[in-house]
C-alpha cells in the first residue's frame, strides 16, 4: 500500500500529492510524542464498514479522542447489540422499503427491528445510569462511556474507547436516536428520576484536553460538527492545532464549515499557520482507511504508541 | 422574478425544472393552513446577507419554526450587538490576517473583537438567564428565546423569534460560540449558580409541534444537523412530513444526511411517499431568495397566513 | 429579477455576491463597444430548455460568437425537424427505456426515432454541402453555417446564427450524431465525394476574430472543449481576454479545465490579470437565465447593440 | 494494495463498495479474452504524474485503445521533448507567474519556453508528415501515431502507442497546442502543402473497433468527450458495452455528459443493461492508479494478456 502511496508522494501533485502529504501529516503526529489526535467522525462511517478500523485505532492508541455525530455511536450501538447493517441497493422502491420496515442509508439497509431493539435496551440502560448518577448532570462523553461500559461488543467503538479510557464527545448527542431514547426513557419513567445530560458540560472537558496537551492534531473525516468542536476546542483552549489532515467532499464556496480551507482557518487560530495541514477531495470512507493503511505499514508491527496524557488526564479533561 | 421561475417550470427538467417545483411546494406549504413549516438553517446564512430574509419570513408568519445550528445564531448576535460581516476576500494571506485579529469566513471578514463583545456581553446574559431560572434546565428553544428578549435589534433572527413565538431549536448549541460563553460564564461564576441547558430536553418539543400539526413541511438550507433534527422529529412524532424541499450542493454517494435523497427519507417514514418534496442541487444563499421572491410574488401584496398551531402552544410543543 | 440581484450586490459575498458580481461583468461587455463577446455552450443546453434563449441572444446580438459541443447542435437540429424533449423522469427502469427506444439526459426523453429523422435528413444535408463544396474542407463554424442555412425553423439556435452571421465553431464536431451522420452519409455515398470538415481549419478562424477584436469577453456555461476553445484562442491571438465568466459546478482540486479557476488563467495570459472575471459555482441552466434577464432588464427594452466587429469580418475571422 | 481493496469488497456499499466493483470489472475485462478494452482519458492525467502509468499499460497491453483530449497528448509530448510538469503551488500570484512565463495546472508549474519549444519542433514534424502525405487528410489516431513515431522518449505515451500498435483517439485533437502548432505550421509554409487531418475519418475507425470486436469495455478518467466518443462509438456499432467503469467527481443532477449514470446509458444502448459497469465518485488521479495497483497484484506478474485484436487489425479499425 504505501509503495503506491510513495508514487503518489514522488508526483507530490494534486490529489495523489494530498493523499501523499496527508499520510505523512498521521505518521508525523503518531510520532510526535507531544501530540494529542482527535479524530472527527460525520457520515456513514459504521454503515459503510469502518468500524473495526476505528476500534482498532482505539486499541492501538493511535488516536486519544474521538469526537462524533451522535449517529455514529448509534450504529455502533446497534451492531453491538446484534444489528446489522446490509449490503443494499441504491436503485429500490423505497415505498417497498417503508412498507417492510427497512431503512436506507444510500446502498445500506438497516431494519427497523433493530432500532426498536436498541430502544428498548438502550431506555433500561439510560434508567440504570439515571439511578447510578442521582440526578448529577453528564457531559456527552460521560454519556459515551457509561453506554460503553454496558455493552459486551469487543468490536464496539463505544466498548473499546471505554475500555481504552478514550473519550468520545457527541457535541449533538440529541440530534440521533440517542435523542428519541431519551424521550422514550423520560416517557417510561415518568418524567421522574431521568437521566440528566448537560449541554455545555464537554466543552471545558474538550478544551481542557486541547489545553494540556503541548500539541494537538486532527483528523476529521467528512466534517460537519465534529469537525467544528475540535477546531473550536483548539481556539478556546488558544493552542490552534498544530497538524491537521481534512477528508471531505464538500466544497468551500457556500461557506459551509465543512467545506472550509484549512488556509481559512489559519485567520482564527484554530490552525497554527505553521502546522502541518493538508486536505484530501475525496470519499472519506475510501480515502481514511488508505492513510491508515499507509502509515501503520510505515510504524511497522512492533511500533507501539504511548500517548502523552495519560488515561485519568484525559477522561476529563483534568 | 417568478416569470423566469414559469420559463423554468414549463422546460420543467433539469435544476431549473427542479427549483420551479421547489417554489411550487413552498407555496403549497404556505398555502396549506393545516402545515407547519420548519426552515432549516446551516451554512454561513447570516454572513452570506440573509438576515433580514429570515427575520421577514419569521415577522410575515411564512415560517413556523426554526431548527438552526449554533452558530447561525452566534452570527446574528454578532450583528445584534453592532457587529459587522465585512465583505473580504478568498486571496489573501490568513497569517496576516491573523495578526490583525480578524476572522476569514470564505470571503467574509470579522473582526475579533466583535466576538470578544458578545463573550462578555452574553456572559452577562446567561449569568441573568441562570439567575432568573434558578437551577432549570432550559431546552435550546428556551434558551434561544432567552436571548431573543435581551437583544433589541430589531432586525434579530433571536429578537424576532422571540417577539413573534417562532421557536428556534439549536440541537447542537454547544457547538459554537455559545458553548465558549459557557464556559466563560462558569469560570466568572466560580461553576456555582451557572446557567443549565439540557441536552435533551427540545427532543419532545420539537417532535410535539410535528405530532401536533395535521401537516409538516420542511425548508432545508444545506443540510447538517438541522436537517436531522426535522426528519427525527418527523418520524418519533409518527407523522412523517407532508412537504419538503432540500438545497444543497453535498451529494448522496458518500451517505452523509446532508446530500441524501428525499426519496431515501421515504424508506424510514421522515418524509410520505406522497409528499409534495423536491431538492434543488445549487447555492442555498442563491437558491433560497429566488424561491421566496417568487412565492412572495405569488402571494401577494394582501396576503396572510395564519398558523395552524397558536404562538402559546407553538412555544413548548403543548 | 435585477432587484434581487441587487440585494445580492449589496451583500456581495459567497455565491450571492459571485451572481451579481457576474451581471455586472456581463453587463459591462455588452455596453463595452469594442468587445466581442464569447458564449460557450457544454451540458444539456438544449434538452434543458435554453434553445430560445440562446436564439434570443443571437438575435438581439447580445452575443458575438459561438462555441459549442457538437451535442448542443445536435439537440438544436432535433427539434428544428420537429423532435421534441420530453419532461421525463430520472427514477426509471432504463431497460425498459431501451426496449421502448427512448434515449434518456437524466430527466429528460428523447424518442429514438428524432435521432433517425435527423440521421437520414441530414445525411442529405451532407451530400448536398458535398456538392456544393466540390472537395474543398470546411471548418466546423462554416459547416455549422450550412446547416443553420437548410433549416427552416426561427427557434433554431443553428438557424439564427446563420442569418445573423453569427459563427458557431464546434471544436469537436464529429464527437456527436454530426459524426455518426457523416460515417453514414460516406456509406451510402461509398466514400466518394463526401463531405470534408478539417480538423483545424477553425483555429486560426477563431484566433482571428479574438486577434481583430479591441477587446473580448466570454461566458461559460459548464466548461469542457468550448472554454478550453475560448480561452486557447485567447492567449493564441495575444490577448488575453478582457472579461470572463465562469458558471460550472465544477470543482478545481482534479485539475480538470472545466473547474479551473480564473485566477489560474491569468498565469497562462488567457485572461488578463486586470480583466473583469469572475466564477458562479451553480448549475448554469439555473444561473445563466437569472444573468441574462437581470441585464436585459437592467439594459431596457430600447437598448440595442451593435458588435465591433461587422457581420461579414466575423464570418472567418477576415 | 489489493488486501485493502477486498476489506472494500466484503463491506460491499458506498464508495469503498463501488471501488472494490470497479477493480473487479477492470480484472474481468482483461481477463476476458474477448474483450476490447479502451481508456479515455481527460484531466490532468500527465502533469499529475499518471504519464508512466499508461504506458504501462500500453506496454503490457491491459487497454487496447486509447482515446484521449488533445492537451494529455501535448502534456506527453512536453516532457518528451525534456520539458517539465512542476510540483508549484495553488496559492500564488498568477500575475508573478505570468511575468516569469510560468503557466499554472492547479498546483503543477510547466514553464512558457517548454511549450514554445514543442511549437517549434512539432510545426517542423507536422511538415515533414504533411510532405510524406502528399495532401492525404489523416485522422487523429493516424496523426497521434506519426506523432509517436517521431517521439524518442521510451516512456512517452504517444511513442509506446505507436510502438505497440495501440491507436490513440483525439476526437477534440484541435482543442489544444496541437490546433496552435497548425497554425504555426501553416503561416510558416504560407499554407500550401500543410497537414491535413480529417474531423470525421476517425468515427468509422473507433465504431469499427468496436465492430470487430466481440465484447468491449471501457475505463474512463474523468469524462468529457473520451468518454462520449468511446459510447458513441459502442452504440453506433451497434454493439453497446459489456464493461464500464466511470471514475469522476462531476455529477449527474446538471444534464452533463461527464456525471451521467451508467444506467442512464443502458437507455441509449451504450452500455449493456446486463454489462458490468460501475462508477467511482472520487479524484480518478488518486482512484486509477489504485485500481490498477490492485488488479496488477491479482494477475500475478506472469499474466500476459493477448488482446482479441491483432495489431494491424486495431490499426485502423479494419
Amino acid at each position: 500500500m504505501d509503495q503506491l502511496i510513495q508514487e503518489f508522494k514522488n508526483s507530490g501533485s494534486f490529489g495523489a500529492g494530498r493523499l501523499a502529504g496527508a499520510c505523512d501529516i498521521y505518521e508525523k503526529m503518531v510520532r510526535d510524542k507531544e501530540c494529542t489526535i482527535f479524530l472527527a467522525l460525520s457520515g456513514a462511517v459504521v454503515p459503510a464498514g469502518m468500524r473495526t478500523l476505528v476500534t482498532d485505532l482505539i486499541r492501538s492508541r493511535l488516536v486519544d479522542v474521538i469526537v462524533s455525530t451522535g449517529a455514529s455511536m448509534v450504529h455502533d450501538a446497534i451492531e453491538a447489540l446484534n444489528g446489522h447493517h446490509y449490503k443494499g441497493n441504491v436503485i429500490v422502491d423505497d415505498r417497498e422499503l417503508y412498507k417492510y420496515h427497512i431503512f436506507r442509508i444510500y446502498d445500506v439497509f438497516v431494519p427497523e427491528e433493530d432500532y426498536v431493539r436498541l430502544d428498548y435496551a438502550f431506555a433500561e440502560m439510560y434508567r440504570e445510569i439515571a439511578a447510578e448518577k442521582k440526578g448529577e448532570s453528564l457531559s456527552s462523553n460521560e454519556f459515551a462511556w457509561e453506554l460503553g461500559k454496558r455493552l459486551k461488543d469487543p468490536n464496539s467503538i463505544l466498548r473499546a474507547a471505554y475500555e481504552e479510557e478514550v473519550p468520545i464527545f457527541m457535541p449533538a448527542v440529541r440530534d440521533s436516536e440517542f435523542g428519541f431514547i431519551h424521550w422514550l426513557h423520560a416517557s417510561q419513567e415518568n418524567q421522574k428520576n431521568i437521566l440528566q445530560v448537560d449541554a455545555f458540560k464537554d466543552v471545558p472537558q474538550l478544551c481542557g484536553i486541547c489545553g494540556k496537551s503541548p500539541k494537538n492534531g486532527m483528523i476529521v473525516i467528512g466534517g460537519g460538527v465534529p469537525r467544528n468542536a475540535v477546531q473550536s476546542a483548539a481556539i478556546a483552549s488558544k493552542k490552534g492545532l498544530d497538524y491537521a489532515v481534512v477528508i471531505t467532499m464538500d466544497r468551500p464556496e457556500t461557506g459551509g464549515l465543512s467545506g472550509s480551507t484549512l488556509r481559512e482557518t489559519v485567520s482564527w487560530g484554530k490552525v497554527k499557520s505553521e502546522a502541518d495541514k493538508g486536505m484530501v477531495i475525496g470519499d472519506a470512507l475510501i480515502i481514511f482507511p488508505i492513510i491508515v493503511a499507509s502509515v501503520v505499514e510505515r510504524l511497522g508491527a512492533k511500533f507501539r504508541r504511548t500517548p502523552y496524557l495519560k488515561r485519568g488526564k484525559l477522561a476529563h479533561g483534568e
